[in-house]
């Protein structure tokens, strides 16, 4: 069984709707069994989300009810291109699908899934079209998982399922080592471990949603991330296989131009700290991205986290009544910050990756504002101006245009 | 209570749903309990239709899923305006406001409403706001009503919910003599009979849908045409009094462009003919307007209706299975015709109507090819060609540009 989900640009017309139907139907003749989840046709959402703007800070429950008809339409629609394909098919809103969420609406987090109906209508011979980014909470509530949620319906139901793959169907070729928008040398991947994936798409390659990507790592469903166009193109397989010692230390330089910091400026360097200002954070319903705090001195030090430009406001409001809380001297906030990041498995047992990557900024004259380190990646928050310059440096710096020897 | 039901034409813009919430708004403050009921937003069910057009004879379950999002991303809107002009405010699917249907996609008809949710959302001082049009079947399939039926949502509800008055607000300033845009010196009806008001929307009087003013009949729901953009302007009453008998013979002239006719000739005369007939054409799903029969002659005699014209090739073949069935001659059809009514409660008790219609329609040199009566209206079908020339020529003939003095 497989699930494949059909993204916005991929149903954005009548036309890409009968191109993805009959794509579908040939996976269908080989023998499969598939669950179709789409997104909102085109830029549906965001033509629905302007409307919803027009109403100020509206409630978030009637934005919800308002935005889910993107995908309604689009998975009815897809029903009946399947149809006129010859394959039985049926659309079920998130609601109808079983998809039970909590009450957070615009971002509400998948809780449960009852399979049973689309398990019958598989049973029944159909193709279930589910439509995707969206589910109900247990009031009875529509409820929307937030931009991009549609790739975290398809995982979930390839979890809920069993699937064999789950499948993304996007305007894009696959997984490269950089934005080729950004960087013209950037390559596509093959394949790419669920980890590497994990910091690729938190950091800002735009093709997968990061929860989507946690929910394949958790029931560890392989995820194939294909070209709609291209029937014939294998995409990128995200696995998660061991990896090649010999593979080289980097596999991709990731990037996020519309990034924010904030610092609170001499809190107490003491147990506790950091827990009450990001409950504070938390509270504000913002996203946090990095945080960095370095030794601190004389008692006090400075603590530092970025978010989305668009949580700025609120995120530099929390940070002031956090400042209070905990005594901080001050608190400074800067919009106007990128974020660059080697990525790779491999650089666990490569020396050196960090030296090479500081020493390729140097010699283009980049500031570095803040750094911070996992396992396998390596990030650095600079000045947004200079951040595709860094991200083509970087990509040189570690040769990612050429295919590995050892792949 | 007062149940207000907004067109599409009335909510057709972010800025038209303002004004709708702001009128709103001061009939709350009025004290007035009301539950609004929105169609889509001005031609989205057109758009959405033509997309459903794209996948040919598509299902009628998918079109339906397909075509309730418009009305539920206008209730959506509407319920935010309302919270922000200070109106407690909470959107409802036909689904959430318990509106169960029969499983006809598309014409699907209202078995039953559970007000409960609605009066638990009143009883906490919301203004619920219904997506009209649109309902859920006893398998939990998003049903839809048919063109028009959020007319049927609301009154409906305002049956249901046993509401004082159900409003419709709409882009006409109520209900005239005749349609403005065929003849100039029609008048506007401060009131109507709901016997005349039924034969003037069924023969085409576009403002409101017949099964609308059926089901307000049916619970005597006094309902009001008014127009939304004017908001001192009374509109048209459609009530249940008695009429005086001073009143003169004729309210109104109704028409109707595209119809098609159907005879079945040389049928036999005999019992049961007709209904083994129009159990062809019922079965065949097609809606048939008039009927009429003549005495026949040999046996035989002349069988004929009337269709909407996107109705008449299914019309057309269920009449030549009928006409197989019982044993017709063959089967004549014409899609190039047109209906003229007058329509008026004080005929029942003025002889000449009929002699003055026909005459007026003689002295035009229009050719009558059908006739039917009943009690309150006279019918006529001439060539589509003719059409507007005899509404115009009734309206003169029967002086309806002239306020009555009874009145």
């Amino acid at each position: 069984m497989m699930v494949c989900k059909y993204g916005g640009t991929s149903v954005g017309s009548a036309a890409l709707i009968r191109r993805a139907a009959a794509k579908i139907k040939r996976l269908a003749e080989d023998g499969e069994q598939i669950v179709v989840v789409v997104s909102a046709m085109g830029e549906d959402t965001d033509r629905l989300a302007a409307l919803c703007g027009e109403f100020g800070s509206a409630s978030a429950r009637e934005r919800d009810r308002v935005l889910a008809s993107g995908e309604e339409i689009s998975a009815g629609l897809a029903a009946m291109a399947l149809c006129n394909e010859g394959v039985p098919a049926r659309s079920f809103t998130g609601a109808q699908a079983g998809i039970l969420t909590d009450n957070a609406h615009g971002k509400a987090r998948i809780v449960d899934i009852d399979t049973a109906a689309l398990r019958d209508s598989l049973r029944r011979g159909e193709t279930p079209v589910v439509a995707g980014f969206q589910g109900i909470t247990s009031g009875g509530d529509v409820s929307t998982l937030g931009r991009g949620g549609s790739d975290t319906t398809a995982v979930a139901l390839a979890a809920a399922l069993n699937a064999d793959e789950c499948r993304i169907y996007t305007d894009v070729r696959g997984i490269y080592t950089t934005d080729p928008r950004v960087c013209k040398k950037a390559r596509l991947l093959a394949a790419i471990t669920f980890e590497e994936m994990l910091e690729m798409a938190s950091l800002g390659s735009k093709v997968l949603q990061i929860r989507a990507v946690e929910f394949a790592g958790k029931y560890r469903v392989p995820l194939r991330v294909l070209p709609a166009a291209d029937s014939a193109a294998p995409g990128t397989l995200i696995h998660y296989k061991e990896t090649d010692m010999e593979k080289p230390a980097v596999t991709g330089v990731a990037f996020n131009r519309e990034e924010a910091k904030i610092t609170l400026v001499g809190a107490p360097d003491r147990p506790g700290i950091a827990g009450q200002i990001l409950s504070r954070v938390a509270a504000a319903d913002v996203n946090v991205d990095m945080i960095v705090q370095n030794t601190g001195s004389d008692g006090r030090t400075d603590f530092s986290f970025t978010v989305h430009r668009d949580e700025f406001a609120a995120a530099m409001n929390a940070a002031r009544a956090a400042a209070k809380d905990v005594g901080a001297r001050n608190v400074e906030g800067d919009s106007g910050i990128g974020k660059a990041s080697v990525v790779g498995i491999g650089m666990k047992s490569h020396a050196g990756v960090a030296a090479a990557m500081f020493g390729a900024l140097a010699r283009e004259n980049i500031n570095i504002r803040m750094i911070s380190t996992s396992e396998i990646k390596i990030s650095v928050v600079i000045d947004e101006e200079n951040l595709e310059r860094a991200v083509c440096a970087l990509h040189d710096a570690f040769q990612l245009d050429r295919e590995p020897a050892a792949e």
